[in-house]
C-alpha cells in the first residue's frame, strides 16, 4: 500500500497511474503538483488526485512514493527543487521515453538520493495529452521497463515494479543505453517518420483535397503526428544520438526502395515488401 | 438491378461488393472468375458468389456489369481476353488503385467498346487478402472515385455510380491523373514508409527484441505494411512517376527535421510537429 503518492505533472500518464491505483486500493492519498493550477483543479474536479500544491517541496512531504511524470524537459528542474528536501525513505521513479539524460540529471542533482531512484517508462499511451485523457485501464497488459541503477536501492525498485504491476503492467528491466536505442527504434522512429509525412503534404498545393481523400490506412498511418509537440520535441532531443543512429538506417532503407522504384526492379520491391510484411506479423504475434 | 454481374477476382475488394450488392438485393446473379479454382470454390461456398469458371469468354456472356477486381498487373490481360466477346451493352469497371496505365490498356485493347469502360477506385481496404477477408460493409461511408473518360457513355458511367451508392459509398468524380496524384500521396507513399519501416527495423540485429517492445502507435503505423506484397509492387510501378514525385518531396521534409535534429535546432523541430499536428487534425475531421 502507498500511504501518500506524489504525482509530479498529472496528465495522460500520471493521471491515468493515480487512477490506475484508486481502482485497485492500494494508494490512500495521492497529492498533485505541477506549473498549471488549472490542470490541477481539472484533475481534483475529476478525482484523480485528493488534494495539489503549486510548491514541489511542500509536493513530496510525507510522500512514500513520488512519481516525476511530466514532459522530460521539466525532470531535472524538479530533481533540483526536491533533492534537498527528500526523506531518505522516500522512493523516487519518473514515466520518461529516453532515460539516459533523466539519469544524468538524476546523478547530478539527486546526491544520497540517487539509491532510492528507479528509472522507469511504461510502454503505454495514445496520441492525446492532460488529464481529461487519462483513464484508470491504460496500462493493462503494457509493459513497464525500469532501467535500475547500480546504486538502486532493492527495496527501491521493489516498490516501484510492485506499484505498476497494481494497474496491471508487466514490469521487466532492462540497461539505461539499451532501452533508449530499442525505444529510438519502435517508438521514436515511427513518431519522426509520422511528422514528417503529414507535415510533407501539409506543403502541398493540393493539401486540402489530398487530406479529403486520405483513407482509414492514413488515419492510422498518422495517428501518432497528432501527438503533442513539445513532449516529442523534448523526446527527440533527449534521444538524439541513440534517434540519429536509426534515422541513418532508415534513410539506407529507404533509399534502396526509392532506388528500385526508379530502377523498375519488381523483384527488389516484392523482397522489400515481403521480408517487411513477414516481419511485421511476427511482430505483432509477439505484442501483448 | 444489375442482372448478372461478373467478377473478375473474387478477393476482399470484389468479394465485398458481390456481399453489398446481394445484401442491398440489387444484383439476380453473380459469376466469379479467376486463375485459381480454390479461391473461386471458397468464394461460392461463404455464397458470395452463385457460380464460377475459369474462362474469361464464358464468365461475361450475359453479363450487363463486368468488374475486373483483379491485382492491376492482370487486368491488361483480362481485357485482353475479352475485348472481342464484350456485349455492345456490357458495362465494364476497374477497382484499381492506380488509373493511368489501366486506362491505357483500355485504350489499347477494348477498341469501340472504350465507352463502356468506367475506370474506379473504392478508397476502402484492410491489411488482408483474399474471399476470406470480404465483408458486405466495407463500402459504407467509404468513397469511390470515378475518373470518366472523354470517350465514357453517360448510360455506363451512370449505371457504376448507381452500383457503387447502392453499397453504400460515396461516390465522386476525379480526372484520371489527378487521382493518381492525389492516391500517391495520401495511400501510396505511406505504404512505402510503413515498409520500408518495417524492413529496417528487422534488419538490425536486436530486431526480435525491438519487435517484442514494439507498442500500440508501432502497431497501427506499421499494418498497412502487413498488406499483399504483389498488389503492392504493381501499384508502385502502375503509378511510379507520380509515386517517385511525392517520394522526392517526402524526402526534403525527411531531411529538413534530419538537420534539425542533428543542429539541435528545437524550434524547428517543435514547428514541424505543431504543424504535422494542426494538419492531422483538420485532415480527420473531414475524413468520412
Amino acid at each position: 500500500m502507498i500511504h501518500r503518492l506524489c504525482i509530479f505533472g498529472v496528465g495522460l500518464i500520471g493521471g491515468s497511474l493515480a487512477q490506475a491505483l484508486r481502482a485497485a486500493g492500494t494508494v490512500q492519498s495521492v497529492v498533485g503538483c505541477s506549473r498549471s493550477e488549472a490542470n490541477l483543479v481539472r484533475a481534483e474536479e475529476l478525482n484523480v488526485i485528493d488534494e495539489y500544491t503549486l510548491d514541489p517541496v511542500a509536493a513530496i512531504a510525507e510522500a512514500d512514493m513520488v512519481v516525476v511524470a511530466t514532459t522530460l524537459g521539466a525532470t531535472r528542474s524538479i530533481f533540483e527543487k526536491i533533492s534537498q528536501h527528500l526523506a531518505p525513505t522516500t522512493v523516487i521513479t519518473d514515466v520518461g521515453s529516453a532515460k539516459a539524460r533523466v539519469v544524468d540529471a538524476a546523478r547530478a542533482c539527486l546526491g544520497k538520493n540517487i539509491n532510492q531512484f528507479v528509472p522507469g517508462h511504461p510502454i503505454a499511451g495514445t496520441e492525446k495529452s492532460g488529464v481529461d485523457a487519462a483513464f484508470a485501464t491504460l496500462f493493462r497488459d503494457h509493459r513497464v521497463i525500469l532501467t535500475p541503477l547500480v546504486e538502486t536501492n532493492r527495496d527501491a525498485l521493489a516498490a516501484v515494479s510492485k506499484m505498476w504491476r497494481e494497474t496491471g503492467a508487466n514490469v521487466v528491466e532492462m540497461d539505461v543505453q539499451h532501452h533508449d536505442d530499442v525505444l529510438a527504434a519502435t517508438s521514436h522512429l515511427p513518431h519522426m517518420l509520422a511528422y514528417a509525412l503529414v507535415e510533407c503534404l501539409a506543403g502541398m498545393d493540393e493539401s486540402n483535397e489530398i487530406f479529403a481523400y486520405a483513407a482509414g490506412g492514413f488515419r492510422d498511418f498518422t495517428r501518432i503526428a497528432s501527438s503533442n509537440p513539445a513532449m516529442w520535441c523534448d523526446i527527440a532531443m533527449d534521444n538524439r544520438d541513440a534517434l540519429l543512429a536509426v534515422l541513418t538506417s532508415f534513410t539506407a532503407t529507404y533509399d534502396k526502395l526509392v532506388s528500385a522504384l526508379e530502377s523498375n526492379d519488381k523483384e527488389q520491391l516484392v523482397r522489400i515488401f515481403t521480408r517487411a510484411k513477414d516481419a511485421r506479423e511476427r511482430a505483432v504475434l509477439k505484442t501483448p
